[in-house]
């Protein structure tokens, strides 16, 4: 059953890499959101907190690998947000 | 414990629904992936089947909300693809 948890983290994990990939190419920051990004990664940090608390391996890993995509957005929206 | 599950359910959800409003405001859908929203929709259908698996009230609440959003966002691309 844990192999359900591991493709849901490949496949909701895998869907925030193009848009980190598109904001990194274009440097196009004007669609994001600074406080629903820091809300997303609050969410998220918290989401790893609690698997950890379930013993979840799914929802360890996917939740660290989305914290990176997270602080990524947060980086780009910082850097390119007055140019 | 459970708390700091509820808690990212309702950041992680939240962070969602400006997306939503604004594609159902602007009908934009031209930087939204198709596969992706797909690919995403099925991994959240996932997560919602593991939550239930790993018996998470949680886990369940924040998917269920977000299959909501990700069938809208869906819906939209298919709606204004062609506009």
């Amino acid at each position: 059953m844990e192999i359900v948890g591991f493709i849901a983290a490949c496949l909701t994990t895998a869907a925030f890499l193009p848009q980190v990939y598109k904001t990194w190419k274009t440097k196009d920051v004007s669609s994001l959101s600074l406080p629903m990004l820091v809300m997303f990664f609050v969410g998220i940090c918290l989401w790893l907190i609690y698997g950890v608390y379930k013993e979840s391996p799914s929802m360890i890993c996917a939740n660290a690998i989305t914290i990176v995509s997270a602080i990524m957005l947060i980086y780009f929206k910082l850097k390119y947000q007055k140019q």
